[in-house]
């Protein structure tokens, strides 16, 4: 399966929930291609490798699409989530809504620094990264968000990884060292404004 | 082009950027790729679509091919960038590092919300969003970071395109209206973390 198919399955599900909170119960291939910038074909091309979820004259119904990509993307459960790094971003993080609404809780924080350590933000109490090994046992936790300055990112991930977290959302600008049996996504922040410039340069001027 | 040669061009420059800091001066295609998980084919053919940058018998020039990379994304010089919504997000993003280092320079930050602005973050004072198109015009930025709530993207984003914006980095987790001469790159950090998921479940228990 292509790589695209999944992170389209996400625009598709934001889409969706986003016709939802409208009011809108049903929409077409061709409709929903629309909205996100792709071809009706592209819509049942991507769903066509998981299932049949059309109907005939009718498209789409919302609701049970939505189901449908949740149990297909592993998010019709909460995944208890560790948050490493407490810093500037590590706080917007925890304030970040869009984690509950769509399956994800960040149940444990940690730091090293003595000055964070202890401190309550969105009321989770940040804990020393000492303690992680345990409480990611404690609480089942396989998800953890790296949002660590670059130079201690994997010595961090050594950590995560003994400790039996499967999947990292890494902030880190570096490139993680990470055996086979860990997932990994990155967020490059800069790298996204390059792709922005690139974008734009592209263009030309107005 | 395939979209996907754009974001390894980032991904390139970013292990070229890590191996110079190391003191490495050249680098084989195939080196180059096995840090980054492609093949040393995949590594030729990308640098293909722009130019002829490798050395027989020495492979490719870090620095040189740094040079060239920023060229080709249009960072060579730095961005003026503006930033809209000035929360726990847009704070964190004000002191990130990793744009300076990329190229982007944060000058201006905008909010609406009474208890923000005039407040000073990372020695930017934030302002009043009315004020943003005369100093979008001054400073001639092209490019806004938008880290403003879901309700509120789409009103900051026609008063953005009219002010002369051209690139637009959302945080917002919806998808914005947006005229073709306007680029817009998306991070859905909720997103980010449901392709984890999927890789995680995919990948089955440990």
């Amino acid at each position: 399966m292509p790589k695209g198919v999944v992170s389209r399955l996400s625009l598709y599900l934001r889409e969706l929930q986003q016709l939802l909170r409208i009011g809108k119960k049903t929409i077409s291939s061709s409709n929903l291609g629309r909205r996100l910038g792709v071809t009706d074909a592209q819509v049942r091309k991507d769903f066509a490798y998981f299932g049949q979820f059309g109907y005939p004259g009718i498209g789409y119904r919302c609701k049970e699409l939505v189901t449908e990509i949740r149990r297909i993307l592993g998010t019709d459960r909460t995944w208890p989530v560790a948050l490493i790094g407490c810093g500037n971003l590590g706080q917007a993080l925890l304030g970040y809504r869009g984690f509950g609404k769509q399956g994800f809780e960040v149940v444990a924080a940690f730091d090293v620094d003595s000055e964070t350590v202890g401190r309550s933000f969105e009321g989770l109490t940040v804990m020393h990264l000492d303690t992680m090994p345990r409480i990611i046992e404690e609480k089942e936790i396989k998800l953890a968000i790296l949002a660590v300055p670059a130079k201690a990112a994997n010595q961090a991930v050594d950590a995560l990884v003994n400790a039996g977290i499967t999947g990292i959302l890494n902030f880190a600008p570096v490139t993680l060292n990470l055996p086979k049996t860990v997932s990994v996504v990155g967020v490059d922040l800069a790298m996204e404004l390059e792709q922005l410039a690139f974008a734009v340069v592209k263009q030309g001027p107005k």
